[in-house]
């Protein structure tokens, strides 16, 4: 999408066969900051320590690290060691092993000298077919979007409701959630996006509402506890949330607070759609409250906080109490029960075995 | 209760009949610091800035402001004046305007210079009665950790969830949700209390995780996304909660995003309490959804937040987008159907007209 009416994506080959350009997702929405990787460590590092995020843009982010790796080594052992440094990035990502699993498919049984040469054309061509995969999920949202602004009096807009950052910024280009929020906007539909903070890690705040704001969608930030509010005030038409985990049966693992709101919008009778695309599917597991174990992160990220100084200086402070005890769940599991249908790359279905089955047939 | 072992109340006679002693709440949870209010206008700013907060507190500030009023002009006028003054400070707290009236009753038909002894005694009355009011909920509520806990095998904690701050700083002494869990803990009954960060305004963080911190007892922070998925797990025995105003059929308005927790509650059949001082009734209010404005306040509480700098300074940072657009719900309303019960200083009772009215007999 468009920065202050410049496109970009967010991962693009800088010098062809050598480097890769990446934002610096930890610097926003204070610093707009573009890094270069070059190496399989700068790649690892890069998911490790979140400066890219979002399942889809740490799949593409693995393959152009492969390619980064397979310029220093591309023996067999080398893919070995490649595979496993990026595996243990972020092992909760199904993106991420699907795209390595991908990666080393392609490179085995091929000469070691052929292999870096594949793997860039793959790379790139993992990163285009993202974005197709999201347009295609916008193309799908949008309609249901088109459904609501035609019940709607003439001159309103949608109100849709999201939850952390499933926008282009966790995406190579267009996002999930966002995909048909830019979709409609784009076709000059009126939507107003109602954005969480998104408590611990801000990504609301910090990449949703920036990214929107970049490219000039209307939106308010709220704090994660008012979604609830807004919905008994007729205030959200519909929810659109992404995921990192979809269940064969339908449950949706995504970040913290998701389920809440979809309670809400169940109290409420205001649709909550999931936008996904079908590589965040995991087909061996159904119960996902009980099945998929919750990453635990560090409690600085709910006790730290980096923010401006009036200077513009950026700093981290110390926002609880010194040494409170903290507990940090980062995702959370929303039973299928509550998900009022899922939009993916072939259509949109119910969050069912049966709906997932019906669109992905297996 | 104690801040390190010395005990406190959050507001207190300094120089009988000239001033008073407050916490500033604002400074918490970086510095522990009291203040000095010696005049109206510093009773009624302190209200308004929120360096004393809480719906009793706020009450129990308003009646000393009032007798600090009386001390520079008992005439009818003054009276008045001193009236409309603190009324205009925090105009959605019935405690308020309940100890205003209390206040100005008292000292009508009085002779102006009987006024100020009279309103001080009076003053001291009110803080002594919020005390044995919170001690009496206090004890209610016991009752309900102590049935929980003698189901639960032995040596593990009773888990309660709260949200906000309606802990001891938020009235005289004790609280109201926490006045059950420091009997609790005072009477060695293991209790642990997820404390939900509750933002914008981190209340939980910076005053409820402070508090029972400084006192002892057994405490985790979480974000406001995370209540749910505790739920979900089984970590939760049950909520409490406090409220700034309760409807006559027993809706709950309270802090923004109490709802959602109560939405989680019923979800997983956790029991949701909700603590209260009959003086938040409101009689006059039936349907809290339709019928309660909720104050908007100001977007900065959302975009900008107090830390610590590692050198100890506090400083105030801004850590959303420039410019972005917010919207601030302070409160939101929890209705009656989602409330296990209201815990009041004459009973526990079913939150509907018929309960609360079986207790305050109307």
């Amino acid at each position: 999408m468009e920065i202050d009416g410049k496109p970009y994506r967010t991962i693009w080959v800088e010098d062809p066969g050598k480097t890769v350009g990446v934002i610096d997702q930890t610097k926003l929405p204070h610093v707009f900051e573009t890094l270069t990787l070059a190496s399989l460590e700068d790649a690892a590092v890069a998911i490790e320590d979140m400066i890219v995020r979002g399942a889809p843009l740490i799949g593409a982010t693995a393959a152009y690290g492969f390619c980064l790796g397979l310029n220093a080594d591309s023996s067999d052992a080398g893919v070995s060691a490649i595979y496993d440094r990026l595996y243990r990035t972020r092992p909760t990502a199904v993106n991420l092993r699907w795209a390595l699993d991908e990666m080393r498919a392609l490179v085995d049984n091929r000469a070691p000298a052929e292999r870096a040469a594949l793997a860039w054309e793959r790379a790139a061509e993992i990163c285009d077919d993202d974005v197709e995969i999201s347009k295609a999920i916008g193309r799908n949202g949008l309609a249901l979007i088109e459904e609501i602004a035609a019940t709607k009096p003439a001159g309103e807009a949608v109100n849709v409701l999201t939850h952390c950052n499933a926008g282009w910024l966790a995406t190579v280009d267009w996002g999930t959630a966002t995909a048909p929020i830019y979709m409609a906007y784009e076709k000059g539909i009126k939507v107003h996006v109602w954005v969480d903070e998104t408590r611990p890690r801000n990504q609301g705040a910090s990449l949703t509402a920036w990214e929107l704001g970049r490219h000039g969608v209307p939106h308010t930030l709220i704090a994660d506890n008012v979604g609830g509010h807004l919905m008994q005030h007729g205030l959200v038409d519909m929810c659109i949330v992404g995921t990192d985990r979809t269940t064969a049966q339908g449950d949706v693992c995504n970040k913290i607070g998701t389920y809440l709101k979809a309670l809400a919008a169940q109290d409420n009778g205001v649709p909550f759609y999931v936008a996904l695309p079908s590589t965040t599917i995991d087909w061996t597991v159904a119960d996902g409250v009980r099945e998929i174990p919750i990453e635990q992160r560090k409690g600085e990220e709910l006790t730290k906080i980096a923010g401006r100084l009036e200077t513009g200086e950026v700093v981290t402070v110390d926002i609880a109490p010194e040494g409170v005890p903290v507990r940090n769940d980062a995702f959370d599991v929303t039973p299928a029960r509550l998900v009022t249908g899922l939009i993916t790359e072939r259509g949109v279905c119910a969050a069912s075995e049966r709906g997932l089955k019906g669109l992905f047939d297996r």
